[in-house]
């Protein structure tokens, strides 16, 4: 407990000047692979083998005594269970080490023998408060601006999401799926395993003050068995935050409970305590999906950039009245079904709105509802002068379904282009959202525009349902805001 | 009423010896894009056109006159919708027309002059109980068995799905969407548009017995105002039916009957309604989304298809105990939940069972549960060992889930594709469901392991969520065959 009074800062966990990996071998050479990429600077990387002489064409150690410098800011600490408690004292002994990623699996989650050795750790890192240590069993860490991954397909660009997994694997999809699905980027990302000594509260508050995160995004399977006041210390940490936090547990049913006792051999919890817990705090609970995690994440990131390139506080959407621009009827009315099903409300277009409108295009095919079904004339200015006509104060959300073009250097689609460009300018100007659906289907046409509308910003989704399930979550927030101080 | 006792085949519908388009113009050049595209023999394609001498190349005839044949099987009817009635009357008295697709839109779905339109045309037709028609306000036919296709972007070869539509759109996103997905393929394909004359039921009682068809998917709106006893005869038919129908109706939501209004002005039909007629019969409902429509189809087929291939009668998952097999410890949990709120159950190894597991496998890391959690070995013989001895009688449903492979040449693949191969062939071999799951994301060796499994004839889904929906509309359809006779 005393770890927390301190003022300890987790600043050179994810930038470390330096880095030890003990021991090196082949089978932990993606944490090299990933350094390298990211550009750390490998005269500040240290490897421990007692079998290698070089790996990757790196230096090895023999020996921790022969690590030229006495302070290891970061040290991944590969052994195997049973020699781990031994090689922590030693390390101890001859190092001062500011942080260990405890890399060894095959601990709580796996036996009780696994539980005794987690209880010995705790006790020895209790012994030496100024060293901390996420893990045993997680990925470690990824920070583009600490230039480290333990994978060397993350992107190398900085972005505001920072995550907080008790699942490697699922830290790892988050990163990998997000960055190549939506571009997204994130500021830090830890695979914390099975807590024994850093947790989740704590890195709570570390992200809710750091000045790289906008958003925080949570997977989550249960308490420590170790750290019996964790519950109260998370729910009190969860209130206090001044920033979305995307909470996505596991072992959400009790089925599911089982499967997470062997996976990080944390203490579930019960699902209508976290119900009670998602009332009180301003955390926005995300279903079992990674795939909806994901899709939050994107939402959240953009809308805050958005903002925050204005130099303008966030606003958050208030009413649910979405417009759905289409060229479709069969679609349209499907978009209406699940638009409804979800909550949403489809204003109709009346009075002097609809003469504007009608003034604007004089229908003869598709209609001046909503959805607006407005077929041909999308590569015309008519096409953005009736949009923006439709879009005002009583509209919160705008979705325009689209489809692959297959020339993007043709005028048609040039016109076209510029028109959504128009309308979202003009959706975002009014702060409310805009959003492109372009179904996903393998095609190299699809692939290009879907790429183009990535990289300039628009956010794209693959359906009209997980578009919609993602506004709501920006309104959720936004109501939580209002009602919880 | 007469039509409907007369035998009167669909077969020339969808395969006509000849096509005369009235009037072609380049709009409709799609048309002749999709008949050429197909293989249509040309000679039998005529074109008249005021305008044109030629289009594309052909022909073009000055009047209906000069079209050098007497009995036309399919006329593709596309005037103004003032001179629908009049271009009607001139046709029907020059030559014997067996089957008009009226692409005129703009009729019952636009306004009261536009229902009119469609009351006159009905009575034609009806003192012409030879000629009958699909439309108006629809994009006609698709059969590549016939060769005719009105997008030239359809698969040329045949399959085993009809589509009915009441949407030109969502069954032009059906075939293209479904094709492109899953490889799926069609028999036959009608967008309807406003059934003015052959209705959705006499299209459903056709494929029920037609040879190239085993499951028919049905886009619904509603009831035409003409016919004020089709929903009774839909009923009737929809009780006979055989074959699996997946239907999927537009206009659940109260909002969404508005939007009807404006897409074929069909009557609304209410939910509580069908609520009933999906209880007696044998009819699957398939919720507002292409997406779910096309997953459904696509498990059907493939599933259906297998038995066939066997020449053996199709049998339907009897219970819903899934088993997961994966490589990571938080996927399986998140796998856990999601299976489990959808209603199936994880069964876990017990006895015999869990000691013959772990005589293959004396698992030091993961997990020997469902999930079955095996990292590292799935290249190796033990990984289909282990699988096939927890694939018995008591597990309905297999899951792999899987992740891209940068090089499908290397032999730890190889060994690895080997394995899936074989434990697809022994769930098969207990008519059991097998499918992978590969997550979306665009990535070069993402495609390529995505189209291998495809075209090897795995069962391929981008989410657990959306496989194990798919998998429960075969269980509901096996429950519904047993209970309704």
């Amino acid at each position: 407990m005393e770890k927390r009074n301190e003022v300890m800062s987790f600043e050179r966990l994810f930038k470390p000047k330096n880095v030890l990996i003990y021991k090196a071998d082949m089978k932990v050479s993606f944490f090299i692979e990933g350094f390298l990429r990211q550009g750390f600077n490998l005269e500040n990387l240290y490897l421990v083998s007692s079998k290698e002489d070089k790996l990757l064409g790196m230096k090895c150690y023999k020996s921790i005594e022969d690590v030229p410098i006495d302070t290891i800011d970061l040290l991944i600490l590969s052994v195997r269970r049973d020699i781990l408690v031994t090689s922590l004292i030693e390390i101890l002994s001859k190092k001062k080490i500011n942080f260990i990623h405890i890399f060894t699996a095959g601990t709580g989650e796996f036996d009780e023998e696994g539980t005794k050795i987690e209880g010995r750790i705790k006790k020895i890192l209790e012994d030496n408060p100024n060293t901390r240590s996420i893990g045993p069993n997680c990925m470690g860490l990824y920070c583009p601006q600490g230039k480290i991954a333990y994978y060397s397909s993350f992107p190398l660009e900085s972005g505001d999401i920072a995550l907080i997994f008790q699942s490697g694997d699922l830290h790892s999809k988050a990163i990998k799926f997000g960055s190549r699905r939506y571009n997204l980027r994130f500021s830090k990302g830890v695979s914390i395993g099975n807590c024994i000594d850093i947790q989740i509260s704590e890195l709570l508050e570390y992200f809710n003050k750091d000045m790289e995160t906008d958003i925080v995004s949570v997977y989550f399977e249960g308490l420590s068995v170790l750290y019996k006041n964790e519950g109260k210390i998370l729910l009190k940490v969860l209130k206090s935050m001044k920033k979305p936090v995307l909470f996505m547990r596991g072992g959400k049913t009790e089925r599911g409970q089982k499967a997470v006792l062997t996976h990080t051999g944390s203490l579930a919890t019960k699902d209508s305590i976290w119900k009670a817990i998602f009332n009180q705090t301003p955390i926005i609970e995300v279903p079992p999906s990674l795939d909806e995690l994901i899709d939050y994440m994107y939402i959240f990131s953009k809308h805050i950039q958005r903002f925050k390139a204005l130099d303008r506080i966030v606003k958050y959407p208030t009413n649910k009245n979405a417009l759905v621009i289409l060229w479709s009827g069969g679609f349209g009315i499907l978009a209406t079904d699940i638009l409804t099903e979800l909550g949403l409300n489809l204003p109709l277009f009346e009075g002097t709105k609809l003469k504007k409108l009608n003034e604007i295009y004089p229908i003869k095919i598709g209609s001046l509802a909503n959805p607006l079904d407005v077929p041909w004339i999308v590569s015309s200015d008519i096409y953005l002068r009736v949009s923006k006509a439709a879009i005002d104060d009583d509209i919160d959300f705008v979705i325009i379904v689209t489809d692959a073009w297959k020339d993007l250097e043709e005028e048609r689609f040039k016109n076209y282009y510029n028109n959504l460009v128009g309308i979202k300018a003009h959706t975002e100007s009014l702060d409310k959202i805009f959003v492109i659906i372009l179904p996903y289907y393998p095609s190299e046409s699809r692939k290009k525009f879907h790429a183009k509308l990535i990289n300039d910003g628009f956010l794209v989704y693959p359906s009209i349902e997980r578009a919609a399930k993602s506004f709501l979550k920006l309104y959720e927030y936004g109501k939580k805001r209002n009602i919880i101080v």
